[in-house]
C-alpha cells in the first residue's frame, strides 16, 4: 500500500533541493488549478521553487502543465505557419502593433494573446483600446475565425486560458516570488503555447526601463525559455535587447499607436525599426518565410514600401470592431487638452533619456497603472522625445508633454527634466541588440 | 511620505537572506495572531525563514513577540523561584510527572504547561489523563491559585496562550516548515515563557526515539534555545540526552503514571531516574536552591527518601480533581484486558531495543495518537521492557504486552519482536546524558 501522499510532502522535496518528478509537478499545478492544494501550500511551494530553482527538464514539465490547466487553442484549420512575439516589456515597447501585420503580409498568421500594462510598462491590449471601438475580447472560436481569415487577431487573455497561471501569478504577486526564472519562464511561456503557435520569438529586455534591469540575469532569463522551447518540441528564438532609453520616440497609448502607424508608413524612429526588423526576421525564419536574416528583412521592408502592412492593420483593426479612420488619420486619435513643450535652455547633446523615469512621468499623466484596477488615459504621455546623441539647439524640444490636468502636466515635466540629461559633448548611445539566443 | 509598506517587501528581504528588523518581526507576528497578514503569506514567510535562517537576535524577538501575542501569566503572587522543565520528546517519557513534585518539595515552584502526544512520542497531558477525573484544563485564575498553593499545576495549553503559535505551527504542519531550527525554537519558548517562570531547563533529546534523530542537530537547537534564553534575560539550560532505546521499562500512558509512582517510592528503573535527577539538578541551581549539582542531587534524593515527594504528587492530584487512590494503590490505575509476556526463545544479551519501533507497536495498541483528533487507549501499552546490556535467560520476558484487542496484540508482537535483539555477547550501553549547555 502507498503512504498516503500529501502536498507538504512534495513542499518539503523541493525545499531539500531536490527536482520534483513530473507527477509532483503536475499534482501541484493541477492543485493550483482545482483549490485542492490550498494556498498557503501553494505560496510555500513557490518560495522553495524561488529560492531553490528548477531544473530546466522541471521548467518545461511546469510550463506544459500550466499551458494545459485550461483551454489550447486550435488552430489546425490555418494552413500558414502561425508564429508569434513575446515582450518582456519596456517603455515605449509599441512593436507587437505594427510587426503583426508586417509578418502577416509575408505569409505567417500571427496569433497574438496580449497583456494590460501594470507599473511602468505599457500594455499592447491598453494601446489598442485607444482606437475607439477596438475590441480585444474576443471567444475562442472568434479568435480562431479571425487568425483563419485576417491572420492576426490581437486579443486579451480569456479566462479558459492557462487557469493555473493566474491563480500562481496573483500569489506570487504578494508573497515575493516574482523574480523566479523558472516561475517567470513558465507564466510567460504556458499562455503564449496555449495559443496554439508553431514557433515564438522573444524580446527579452534588460536596463532600468525593463522588469530585469541586469542583463547577465536577462539572459538567464532568455536561455531558460528558448531552453523550454527546445524541451517541449517548440522552436524559441531570443533577441536581447537594451531598455535604458525608451523605444522610440512616443510614450502613453494614443501616442504609440499613432507611432505605430508611422513605422508602417514607413517613417518610424531607427531604434524602433531597428527592433521591429530584428524580431521580425527572426520570426519569419523560425516560420519557414525565409532562409537568412537579409531576405527576410527585404521582405518585411517591401511590406512597408508597398503599403501591404499598413492595409493589413487596417483590415485588423476592421475586423476588431475599431474605428478605422484613426488609421487613416491618426490625428483622430485621442487628444488631450494640453500639450506642452520642455525645452532645452542651453543647448548641447543629449547624454541620458532614462526610461524608467520617464515612465514615471508617463504614469503620472495617467497613461499607465499603478494598480490592476486603475482607469488609464488614453490621450496621455510623451511625444517627440529626443533620443542620446542627438544634439539639440538653445530653445530646442526634449519632448511634447501630453496632459489632461495641469497638476500632472508639471509633476511630469519635473520628472521629465530629470529623466533628459544634455551635456556638452555627445554620450555613448546604447548597444540596442545585445545577442540573438537560439 | 513613508512608502506603503506590504507583506511581500518583508517576505522579499527574509528570502534575500537579510535579517529582519525588530519592527518587521513583531509585524508578522500580529499578521498571524489578528489575520492582517494572509495565510498564503504567513507560509511563504515560514518558507523564506526555513531556506535562510534567523540570526538568535531574530529568534529571541520572534520568540517574545509570540508570547506576547496572547496572555503571559502573572505569577508574581507567588514567592517562590517558578522554574520549569521541557523535554523534546521522546519514547517512555514521564520525566515531569514525577520530576514536578519532587522539585517542588525542594523549594520550587512549578508551573507547567504542557502538550498532549502526537506520533511516536507521548503527551504530558495523555499519562495524566489516565488517573479518574485528572482535570488538565485550569483558567488561568486556577492556575495561578494552585501554584500558589500547592506548587505545582500540570495543565494543557489554554486558548488564550500564544495564539500566533498555534496558527503558525498549523501552518508549517502542512507546508513543508515544521523542522526549521530558529521556528522551533521560538515555538517551544513562546509558550513555556508565558508562564510566568523565572527559568527553564530542556531535555533537549536525539536519536531514532526523538524528534530530531542526529545528535549535532539536536546541539544546535538547544544551543540556540539558550542563546534566545539569554537574550530575553530568562536562565535557560539545556540537556543533551540520548532516546534510542525507550525511557525506563514502561511506554504507554497508565503504565507511565505507574511508573512514575515507582520513581516516587524509590524502585525508579535507573536510566529513567539518573536523566530525572540531572534535569532536577539543573532545576535547583537555576532555582538558586543548590549551590552544586551533587548537593541538589541529595535534596531531590531526600524527598524521595522521606515520601515528601509522593504526597507532593497526591496533593497535586487531589487539587487537579484525580483520584488519589490510583496514586495510593497504582492497580487501580485503567488495566487492559489482554496481557502478554513477550519471551527470549535463545535467551543472551539485550543488544538494541529500537524505541522508534516500540513507540509504532504503542500506537498500534491505541496508546497513542496518529492524528490529532485520534482517541487514545490508558490502559495499554508495554510494561517490564528490558534495557541494553542486560542478560536474559533463555524464556526470560523481554517485554510485557498490555492490550484491549488481539489484532493489535499481535501486531504490537511482531513489532516488539524486531524492535528488541538479543544476542550472545553484550552491547555497548548507549550513553544517555551526552551534555549539559548554559
Amino acid at each position: 500500500m502507498d503512504p498516503v501522499r500529501f502536498p507538504q510532502h512534495t513542499i518539503a522535496r523541493k525545499r531539500d533541493g531536490h527536482a520534483l518528478s513530473a507527477d509532483e509537478i503536475k499534482w501541484f499545478v493541477r492543485g493550483a488549478t482545482d483549490g485542492s492544494w490550498a494556498d498557503y501550500q501553494l505560496s510555500a511551494m513557490l518560495m522553495a521553487i524561488y529560492l531553490k530553482g528548477m531544473t530546466p527538464g522541471e521548467t518545461a514539465v511546469l510550463t506544459s502543465a500550466m499551458m494545459s490547466s485550461g483551454v489550447v487553442a486550435d488552430l489546425s484549420s490555418v494552413s500558414l505557419p502561425k508564429v508569434d512575439k513575446h515582450s518582456s516589456g519596456g517603455v515605449g515597447d509599441k512593436v507587437s502593433l505594427h510587426l503583426a501585420p508586417m509578418i502577416a503580409v509575408c505569409g505567417a498568421a500571427v496569433p497574438m494573446i496580449s497583456g494590460r500594462g501594470l507599473g511602468h510598462t505599457g500594455g499592447t491590449l491598453d494601446k489598442l483600446e485607444a482606437i475607439a471601438g477596438f475590441r480585444v475580447s474576443l471567444t475562442m472560436a472568434e479568435y480562431r475565425a479571425q487568425v483563419e481569415r485576417v491572420g492576426v487577431a490581437l486579443i486579451g487573455q480569456t479566462a479558459e486560458l492557462a487557469p493555473a497561471d493566474k491563480k500562481l501569478y496573483a500569489l506570487r504577486d504578494v508573497t515575493g516570488t516574482v523574480e523566479s526564472i523558472p516561475l517567470i519562464c513558465a507564466s510567460i511561456l504556458c499562455k503564449k503555447l496555449a495559443e496554439g503557435i508553431d514557433a515564438l520569438v522573444l524580446n527579452v529586455t534588460y536596463g532600468r526601463g525593463a522588469f530585469m534591469t541586469e542583463k547577465a540575469r536577462a539572459r538567464e532569463l532568455a536561455v531558460a525559455m528558448v531552453d523550454i522551447g527546445r524541451a517541449m518540441g517548440k522552436p524559441i528564438r531570443a533577441v536581447l535587447t537594451a531598455m535604458d532609453e525608451p523605444l522610440g520616440r512616443a510614450v502613453g497609448n494614443g501616442v504609440e499607436v499613432a507611432e505605430s502607424i508611422a513605422c508602417l508608413r514607413g517613417q518610424g524612429p531607427a531604434d524602433l525599426m531597428e527592433v521591429t526588423f530584428v524580431l521580425g526576421e527572426q520570426m519569419l525564419l523560425l516560420g519557414g518565410l525565409a532562409t537568412d536574416a537579409e531576405s527576410a528583412r527585404d521582405r518585411l521592408e517591401a511590406g512597408i514600401a508597398s503599403g501591404a502592412a499598413l492595409a493589413k492593420f487596417r483590415e485588423i483593426v476592421a475586423a476588431q470592431g475599431g474605428d478605422v479612420r484613426m488609421v487613416d488619420e491618426p490625428s483622430r486619435l485621442p487628444a488631450a487638452r494640453l500639450q506642452d513643450p520642455l525645452v532645452s535652455a542651453a543647448g548641447g547633446f543629449v547624454r541620458d533619456v532614462d526610461a524608467r523615469v520617464v515612465a514615471r512621468a508617463c504614469l503620472r499623466l495617467g497613461a499607465g497603472r499603478a494598480l490592476a484596477e486603475d482607469p488609464i488615459d488614453p490621450a496621455v504621455g510623451v511625444t517627440r522625445l529626443v533620443k542620446v546623441g542627438e544634439r539639440v539647439p538653445p530653445g530646442g524640444v526634449l519632448a511634447l508633454v501630453h496632459a489632461n490636468d495641469k497638476a500632472a502636466l508639471a509633476a511630469a515635466r519635473a520628472l521629465l527634466a530629470r529623466a533628459i540629461v544634455v551635456g556638452e559633448t555627445p554620450g555613448t548611445p546604447f548597444k540596442l541588440i545585445e545577442e540573438i539566443i537560439d
